[in-house]
């Protein structure tokens, strides 16, 4: 199972050069950039003798560890569900997410807090670029982009590794946790970029009543298409979710109570029906390999959330925003831009995206497909012992400890 | 095991009917009656000029995660224990909790923030009510309502279900993920409805003082009355909890650090007797099926933490108090009434809770019983089959899906 | 296994009467010396009109939450690991902290808030003391307290349980839960007992950083010294979590971002290095048996981060802190101390701090080995069975303690 020797020589050392190269060039841009702001650094900060407790860390602190929480805790055991890949999706969601945090300090800063010759950070530095469209840049670009990526990956033989793609009992709970823990902190998420304020409270609240109809209409649906009239795991999982997607542009938005409910609704409902019927189709028909059902839980739903916010955008007022319009639709509010202009602007904006997933996705599957990026046998996926030592599997592999799963799996 | 064609085809029809009956009737009444509050509406926001700070969302968001993680992981979790209805612990009260948030925001709309036909919303309309007495109206009317609807359910043949009963290593592993996030959060859920400033303050310190005397007389006496003094899960992971439940009533009061630890110490010792000596006697003579001990962990501590009201309420002066007293005991405040008047106010407030906990738990079970609803049968209790696909039972039950760990053991 | 009927019988009173005890004698002093302060007393709190925002609960509550999911779940599951000491791990975690919480009550109150002889309480009395020197006195200190007393401790017949020692699939899954909690709130950790304003913003910034790049050194390192190129698991647990112990002196500290990375991934690397070649060393010729290796998250990184804090406070300059000097160097802004013997001091401290550490471990070691103390023989260490009921234990022993499942699956 270890594979060849020359195999085993190439992954000692892919993983291990690559971080060090990473991290080598992070820590270089770092020393050359990267610079306390006037909220951290000592001097500064006390230049002006400022109230200490107006550090913007009291007002950004609490929603950015909720945002935390739900990346590393929540995304990182939601796809524990998979029998033999929990080590692999727990650790490498974490090794993803700490990297993710030095690279965009400098992303971000080369575009947001550039002033002469430096970055300067703070916590919200580490927090995700304002984005009036999360639904649209953040989850149907990322969708689109790993289904495009996968479709130039497609294995036509990875039935040899189906017996490992489902769940076991325990397995599923852990991915519960994922679950809840997004579902708890993704009103956090929805309204941590947005204005101070009205606008904030508005988000969260928003989001979670899009959240509570998404639960409830992926229940209905997925005992109603069930075998037997039975819930599926993966369905709750997932789906129940989508709710969150949807509303991703429009939640700072006047999108009203109802609206969010209704919003949250349809997403459960596309979510759970597109897991029953449109992911065996996907690929059969298209060649999209698409384990974790990105599709039904971002695609759609991110889609469907960006034509949302095309509609609640085009039926902008003053009369509705008072005030407020300025921090929501500023341009609006200038009078430079209509509600019609903005809406045209916001369903292009969509279309842009689209069109970047498509072509970036293309671009990393071949790059993934370079001849010296040593990927596992179509017969050794979803198996975390090919870059895990797992336990028991020393003794004897004939009594390891997940050899019974896959031993009932092929029964 | 799939049961008769009608009851399968009935199951199919039951959940998805109530839960898009539900949505339904709350989307109709969110659309007539549900506005955004002044502190979440664009327009009322900006009207008078507010600053973004002292928006209420900064106040009140961090408790209202507290509580909302409380609930989803705590005891999301907590009933995890039972081997075989881990999805269903997990997944029902994941769906209960998310139409609760809908429907609170009516019900207590109505009562408390209903003006000129609308009810109008921000973060704390999905709050528990006010309530000075959480020990009487959560814990002992929660308590002793489904006591009386279990009497009424009771099942004289459930022990065809007695082996799913127990927990497994793994699943009371899960039940310690919600003990623990029930313990640390118990401080926010009793702190958030109290008065901002130091009545928030007492009541959060008064829960930690009381939970960690709870847990230690909880782990003291699980060993003292344990089968050669070992510890029993269900102990820890419930009676540990009694010190949140008993100070429900007063922990706002002037109840004093030495206090919470009396009370949080005895309500741990009963807590833990309760499970011990009452449980198996409230079913064998009782006939009260009450599989997840709520009679110990709400039941008692609830009755108890509400005669703690009394006798705290019946101490209450004007000096211990000065000039907080209006904001803990209004009426005694403005002279209107004294304390011991004030005392037998709460213990007439305990007595009509637990009439009015068993006429509504009479009412619910003969509810339940009406003879359209499909429950399962005595043998098929506490089994996630009946409801949800459970991964492996599709190939051979002889290989359920934990059968690795056991040959790995025996190895 | 129960052992002999006088071993039985201690055991069943061992544990009472030591919480009993120590029970009794906090609460007796909580009656004669605790009181509220002047922000949780409703007569003193209202004794000055005070705005009930400025309630200092509202600045320290979400910190000291932080704190307390960190310490209850993540060091609560990080032992978890263990494939029959799960019970053990989780639930002596959980009762040591409660019973921390009062005892720091007395012990700091007695040092820090001890006024006309009582000590007055807030929420920020149950949270950490004041320290400058975080990786020394709780890392460095901890950690060889420990490890001299279990060389005081040896047990050369440990091989015995030796089969006990590992994992298993689950339990590792469970020991990320408590990785992943304690990596998100390491920064609150470092952060809480800081000075307000840029000092904690800084703090929990250079965490951050420190803790992003012990992940990548620690993810670099395992794969390129594990067999076959394989991740070992007991790696990612702990050495990923070495870069919130080396800046806990200095986070507060002017480190800069570029310092915080180098720390972190110097700490990564010693700490998986120690995993993989000291901690056999340690047990084979220092007979040490260091079970979790905290010789290796906590002794290293926490000598490194004593002697990195060293470097940085000699490395101070007014032109650094600004005005900010102050409150990190009191002594250095008045004028009383340079830069250099701050250092010194700094330096003389790690080494007391290591004497107080092996003096009190080898005192702790003597005091356990008492014969009335009741320890686990050889044959039964790392075994909940021997303090817990274990479900399935009763059926038959041969058949380990997940018997049950397959009990039920078979039937």
């Amino acid at each position: 199972m270890a594979g060849s020797p020359r195999r085993t020589a190439g992954r000692r050392l892919q993983l291990p050069l690559l971080c060090l190269l990473l991290q080598g060039a992070t820590a270089i841009l770092f020393a050359v950039f990267v610079r306390y702001n006037h909220e951290t650094d000592a001097a500064l900060w006390h230049w002006h003798n400022h109230s200490n407790a107006d550090n913007e860390f009291y007002f950004r602190y609490p929603s950015f560890q909720d945002v935390h929480t739900m990346i590393f805790v929540g995304f990182g055991f939601l796809m524990v569900f998979l029998q033999r890949y929990g080590f692999s999706s727990v650790g490498f969601t974490f090794l993803s997410a700490a990297f993710a945090l030095q690279w965009s300090t400098l992303v971000q800063g080369f575009f947001h807090s550039f002033h002469r010759g430096h970055i300067h950070v703070g916590v919200e530095s580490l927090l995700r670029v304002k984005d009036a469209g999360g639904s649209m840049t953040i989850h149907a670009f990322g969708a689109y982009f790993g289904l495009v990526l996968s479709r130039v990956l497609y294995r036509p033989q990875l039935e040899k590794s189906k017996h490992r793609q489902g769940s076991v009992y325990h397995s599923d709970l852990f991915a519960m946790i994922g679950t809840i823990f997004l579902w708890i902190f993704w009103p956090s998420f929805n309204s941590a970029p947005t204005t101070l304020g009205d606008g904030q409270h508005r988000s969260a609240l928003n989001t979670y009543y899009s959240l509570t109809a998404s639960t409830l209409s992926t229940f209905a649906l997925s005992a109603l298409v069930g075998r037997d009239g039975r819930l599926d795991m993966v369905h709750i999982q997932n789906a129940a979710l989508a709710g969150g997607v949807v509303v991703g542009t429009s939640a700072e938005m006047m999108l009203t109570p109802f609206g969010a409910l209704v919003a949250g609704f349809l997403a459960g409902t596309v979510s759970t029906l597109g897991y029953k019927f449109f992911t065996p189709t996907l690929e059969s028909k298209l060649k999209v390999q698409d384990t974790c059902g990105v599709h039904n839980l971002h695609g759609m739903p991110g889609v469907l959330g960006a034509l949302l916010g095309v509609l609640v955008a085009g039926l902008a007022t003053h009369e509705a925003y008072g005030d407020g319009l300025e921090s929501v639709f500023p341009l609006l509010a200038k009078g430079q831009r209509s509600a019609t202009s903005q809406a045209m602007h916001q369903l292009f904006g969509l279309f842009v995206t689209l069109i970047f997933a498509s072509v970036g996705g293309s671009l990393g599957g071949l790059l993934l497909r370079l001849p010296f990026l040593d990927a596992p046998p179509d017969s050794q996926c979803y198996e975390d012992q090919v870059y895990w030592e797992v336990p028991g599997e020393h003794e004897d592999l004939a009594q390891g400890p997940l050899r019974a799963e896959e031993l009932e799996t092929q029964a």
